[in-house]
């Protein structure tokens, strides 16, 4: 059997991308400028396809980074005077804090408890902040933040710009885009990629923040700052020479999302991750790290195990299944499994069946 | 015939990145976690292979970047307070003056007409400076920078940084480490992987340097501060989940280029720049836009042509052959023609007889 990766990221390719991959080496894909119509045709491909893919309005912009990490620099930069807010449920929503502490920013830190996310009551945005970062599936913990609490907090602090951590979510979690200002992933997470691209998709509202500082003198970066990548993508150009193999094998597999139907793409995740749930609830040595059902991930799944957990990881990738460890401080004690576009209904049957009958 | 690529960058793949893509696909690399043993070996093999290629010491770093631009920008970041000195002479060697700039950096711009190189008489670094950038290999003109002017340069002043552009130019061009604090370069061009990763290489004057200014309360970035990607790199990780695909092909590439040893490479380069020299000094309507001989570049000639060059180029590719236009302002009046080490020798035999016979 040809190895299973149910990793968070790095993970199992989607299912296609590796044709994709073939067809760009035979194809000129790999050698063509990216100056020229060839690559243009490419990166509106990728931006059409993912905006169809969503529904993200014409009013969002389909950049490219390097990096969901880049995405994070570049939005503290770009969209940041001096006071940003973020709500730090998890060790990656925390990382934009980190960042724009690092860019010298004030920030304002909501530190929330590891698995659960905040209620509206205990999210205080101070007067000064100029964004609030949130990140969607925290894929340390397995936490989920509510899409009804995006949109209760656009509606409470309507001037903030909204920033979404879209990483490990998009596109399976159905986010409103009329509800946030900016949203970025990076490809190997749910559409299956090799690692080494981000896409970071903003509105004009963030490309005017960024007007706006760059003339009163705040420095908003140097190649990638977001007026020029906007004004560049509107001619489906880059200001370096980018990964054209991700960014063309992206187009591709956003092509095949949109031939299967995103609803049976999220059917499927649904389905998935329900018979994980149930396997998790009924299993004797495991629960999942996350209490409330309702914020619990569908696409990255932590689970505390009362055994060693790398006994069951062996186990698994014996039988050519991988499987995550836990995240940071909890790389011991939990398991985290991935449930993304690409690991068919089958797949998840048979781990299913393996962790149901596993004992440590 | 499969098309032939003689563009400057993207352009033809090494002859051997196809099959090791190809291996990457099938071994799990692509899907491996970048925290696991697997992607450190792949790293390590990365560094190790292009340390033994170039003579790179061991006091210098190899740092994984997502591009040239990124290593520009961190570069200014890291190792200026205040005043840079840049040696512009053409478009790619000014792009880190326009950087450094718009990091708000002093900068101090020695504008060299396109197509020379400037005496060590003409370079007058002021007191205040902090580093030197200067561009090996300016693909823009095709102007190859002197390394013995490097070295004149670094015994002049040997307190300021000496930061290298090595783009196109690396592995080909014999860089003394010694004359040198840092140089950089992205994979796309002589090295001939797909584009979307950037090698920066730098040594602990540079790592020091940047430890100084923050320590001082200067922003030297936030995810990729130099002194922190040293210390991950000293345990061959990224801060970022980098492009694991590149940097595999990378190693494999430079390994495979190991085994045909570098002098062979370097050989094959000086036949190849030769023919294609004698082949336009020959012709009635070519000329080399670089009149010195000496600071011509081997690895991208730039041609000025007395006939219209998309005639040419059109011609060119008919036969599946591919050539570079003139870099911006120069599009219409130069054709670029890279030579590198994936480039044959009878690839550039077949080329220099199709220019010889043609008239525009």
């Amino acid at each position: 059997m040809p190895d299973l990766y149910f990793t968070p990221g790095p993970t199992a390719l989607y299912f296609t991308a590796e044709e994709h991959i073939k067809t760009a080496l035979k194809t000129g894909v790999v050698n063509t400028s990216h100056r020229g119509q060839q690559f243009k045709d490419i990166y509106k491909a990728c931006a059409d396809n993912l905006k169809l893919l969503m529904e993200i309005p014409d009013s969002f912009h389909v950049l490219i980074t390097s990096s969901a990490n880049e995405a994070w620099e570049r939005i503290i930069q770009n969209c940041v005077r001096s006071d940003s807010y973020h709500i730090s449920n998890g060790p990656f929503a925390s990382r934009i804090e980190k960042i724009a502490s690092q860019l010298q920013k004030n920030t304002h830190n909501l530190k929330v408890q590891d698995g659960k996310v905040p209620s509206l009551e205990e999210i205080k945005v101070p007067e000064a902040a100029e964004i609030i970062t949130i990140c969607l599936n925290e894929s340390g913990t397995g936490a989920a933040f509510p899409l009804q609490l995006i949109e209760e907090l656009r509606n409470k602090y309507p001037d903030k710009l909204m920033a979404i951590d879209g990483v490990s979510a998009l596109p399976v979690v159905p986010v409103d885009f009329n509800s946030i200002d900016t949203i970025y992933f990076s490809v190997q997470k749910a559409f299956g990629l090799p690692a080494g691209l981000g896409i970071w998709i903003v509105n004009d509202r963030c490309v005017e923040k960024a007007q706006k500082l760059a003339a009163e003198g705040v420095m908003i970066g140097s190649y990638h700052q977001l007026p020029e990548m906007v004004e560049k993508a509107a001619e489906y150009q880059t200001l370096e020479t980018p990964n054209i193999l991700g960014i063309f094998t992206l187009a591709k597999v956003a092509e095949d999302m949109l031939t299967k139907g995103i609803l049976a793409i999220r059917r499927e995740i649904d389905y998935k991750a329900a018979i994980l749930n149930i396997a998790v609830e009924e299993h004797p040595q495991m629960e999942h790290f996350v209490k409330e059902a309702n914020v619990r991930s569908k696409t990255v799944s932590v689970i505390k195990t009362d055994f060693e957990n790398t006994q069951l990881i062996k186990y698994l990738k014996e039988k050519h299944i991988h499987i995550g460890t836990g995240y940071g401080k909890y790389k011991p004690e939990h398991i985290r499994i991935a449930n993304f576009p690409t690991h068919s209904k089958e797949q998840m049957e048979m781990l299913v069946d393996l962790i149901t009958a596993y004992r440590g």
